[in-house]
């Protein structure tokens, strides 16, 4: 007979406590294999519980498979192969088990003055629009609970058409948009739609998150320099890569526009063999502080060639992880065979709001106000520049929200880094985003400026100066 | 000198008139390479602008590339590539213009009973908590709006710990813990830490999405048939399967639990070879109505041989697109090496909410609700088909939203998919889960309750019921 110690006051009810000892006895093997279990009337009556209390501790021990029942007959303890439970002590070696966690060994400087190119401003981010705009969404009715279209929501993809149409001059039909979980999910997709054989051109420097990802799955890539127009069209075509990656509204991170003849030329290349592709990621092209904003390198695509790529990474907020792909017709009937049925990625009530976001003319207004908040951030950025005379050069202003700073001194990057990190001052140095980078390049810094305020801009700076003031020869 | 036909009334500011006209000369070529634009002066006087207006408008065309600027000299037409610009009617073939709209060539009978195992009953979601989370996490601070971090933000990761170890028994670090929109994303990033060589068994019939994604990220899969107790794992080991991908909780979609023999067997077939891992999907673990929860897999596991898969698709809602994958400690190191640099797809504003949601017992207390809502649906399905007698038989009772029927009647899934419908019922066939399905298998449908009432599914049944009549020998 089993005895179990039984706990009328825990808050575990009686049949687990039961179910628990059972399975306990089972595991330890002291119930063995074969065993035949009390019938549920002895049981219940020697335990003083009742008959459905002993039903549901066997019932539940039978769901797991810790017993079998025999019609008839009772029940039975399986055969549990014991072998497998005898190390019950971890066998994980201890290098594991360090990772990840935060390190609080070091005593952290404190940051004054953070020129990360990331950043955005997100103080004059309209909150109230967005949560009446969510209220809205969950009163409409409850389909926003379900799934909706793995491509994302007609609707959403609609407006995003219309606003990639006016403001980008993008060309597309509604259907060749796939709306994803930021920038890095949409080349992961992207990427299944190519094969092991294709090799894509990056530019050099660019987003090296990109080279990452590629390589993550499993595709070749090949580096290609830029200069001030943008990729050299000419050595992407001394190289076999079929797909080019590019920046061209605004080089991230250098900042160039890659001119029309250079457009052209990529055009072109990638018209000569069917294989050939260009992806186009637009990161940052709605701010632009001078004339009008470049319009798309897809706009001037007439052959299906453009793979563009956009995110509200930046005109909204990084945190809302929401993107959209337009993929060139061939490439879309690709992905409608081979990765429809991939779920979308995006919440739907993300969509939603977004959705009205855009339609409402919210969008619009958030970004015209951004812009004009970005641009005082960025001229008082070059004014105090300026100052800085022949010691640095200025490299991509006038579009996004950083510049790059040449540094004309005899200095490494790293003790620059080091000694501004000592006055406050978080830098952002340019060669982690080069793959061939060389070694006589001038140490230079990626400086954003989107979250400090005019004050910090030139105190920040004003400290940047004084520093390099003392490698003046 | 050139003329342009100035509209002062138009929206269109002068300056972008005056680029726009002289761009479309350059394209169609009436303006040719290497000609030199008029002064700014001249052009100012010509057109009665200002010399700012015709400065920007020359400042575009260079920013674009169509001039090219020489000191002291003045703007001269670029040398543009004009054989691409010919062919300005689209060369895309008419086949793909038809991708993806909407049919509505055909009229449509109305759906009355949709048993669809994918819906979820939303009405009683609460959406105020929701709704006061959400204006929380706007009023804690603007860090939300920044990227967060690529696996998760900590609390939430924290609160998931916590979550998963009190209702599933899974025992993980917080470092273990990867966060992600959903489980085909998941499925996706474990596949790059896996290698082409790496064969998945699959359960057969199984959640056929999964072997999709493994496809399309191209890995081989095989299939197992599955019994009663689960997985068949003597099949398993007569294969060369390194991965075994299994639903241990609760078998999709036939419901069935895996035994604990199986389990043991599972985790010991694992811990054979160094390469050996076990999925373990636990994908509607939640709604259990007979019994305590059956823990999950990964709680038996001493050898980290188990990645966990979970979402909160079916406990909150598939909208909102928010799942988990618990990483063994080796795979753990191996993501850390090769995809830590993948951005969080979560947006930071849901995992605020949610760890909040978690955090505070909400999501206890909604889950109980769901369960008891759930169970009466259940049982209100089981009493009805009580009813049909021998016609058919039922599988997977007592958890998850759904049951399997399987009819035991000469006719096949096809033709009473397609009566059904006629009657309004909308069934969904057990074929598609298959891999291998046999010939001999007799006609099953998945018929989910969540979304119905309990009228609705009394009178749907009814039909259903009258409908099989029919075919009684």
């Amino acid at each position: 007979m089993i005895t179990v110690d039984l706990d009328n006051q825990s808050t575990t009810p009686l049949y687990e406590q039961i179910y628990l000892h059972i399975k306990q006895e089972i595991l330890i093997g002291r119930l063995k294999k074969g065993e035949k279990l009390p019938s549920t009337r002895s049981l219940s009556s020697h335990l003083q519980v009742s008959r459905n209390t002993i039903d549901m501790a066997y019932g539940q021990l039978l769901s797991e498979g810790y017993v079998d029942s025999l019609p008839q007959k009772g029940h039975y303890v399986s055969d549990i192969n014991h072998m497998y439970l005898s190390p019950m002590a971890s066998l994980v070696p201890d290098k594991h088990r360090t990772l990840n966690k935060p390190d609080t060994s070091k005593a952290v400087l404190p940051i004054l003055y953070d020129f990360s190119p990331n950043a955005i401003d997100s103080s004059h981010f309209p909150i109230n629009i967005w949560q009446k705009l969510m209220k809205h969404a969950f009163d409409q009715d409850t389909s926003s609970f379900l799934l909706g279209d793995n491509q994302g929501d007609y609707a959403f993809r609609l407006a995003i058409k219309h606003y990639l149409e006016q403001s980008r001059g993008v060309n597309c039909d509604i259907c060749q948009i796939i709306v994803g979980a930021g920038a890095d999910y949409l080349i992961q997709l992207l990427s299944q739609l190519l094969t092991p054989t294709d090799i894509i051109a990056m530019e050099d420097p660019s987003y090296t998150q990109a080279n990452h990802i590629f390589k993550s799955m499993h595709l070749s890539t090949v580096a290609i320099p830029v200069d001030a127009q943008g990729m050299k069209v000419e050595q992407l075509q001394k190289t076999s890569a079929n797909i080019a990656y590019v920046t061209p509204s605004h080089q991230f991170p250098l900042g160039s526009v890659m001119s029309i003849k250079r457009r052209l030329s990529l055009l072109q290349w990638a018209k000569e063999a069917d294989n050939r592709y260009i992806i186009e990621d637009d990161h940052d092209s709605e701010f632009r502080y001078i004339g009008r904003p470049i319009p798309a390198l897809q706009s001037l695509d007439t052959n299906q060639k453009v793979i563009y790529i956009g995110t509200f990474s930046r005109s909204i907020a990084p945190a809302i992880r929401v993107g959209y792909m337009v993929l060139p017709l061939p490439l879309n009937t690709l992905y409608q065979e081979k990765l429809s049925h991939y779920s979308s990625t995006v919440s739907r009530l993300d969509q939603t709001i977004l959705t009205d976001f855009l339609r409402q003319g919210h969008f619009e207004r958030h970004l015209n106000r951004m812009k004009k908040l970005y641009k005082v951030k960025h001229d008082t950025m070059l004014e105090c520049l300026n100052g800085f005379g022949n010691l640095i050069t200025v490299i991509g202003e006038n579009a996004g929200l950083h510049l790059v700073v040449q540094v004309n001194l005899p200095v490494s990057e790293q003790t620059l880094l080091e000694k501004a990190r000592k006055q406050g001052i978080r830098l952002y140095p340019l060669s982690p985003y080069f793959m061939n980078d060389t070694p006589t390049r001038r140490p230079a810094f990626l400086m954003g400026f989107a979250n400090l305020e005019e004050d910090e801009i030139q105190k920040g700076l004003q400290t940047f100066l004084n520093l390099l003031t003392e490698y003046k020869p």
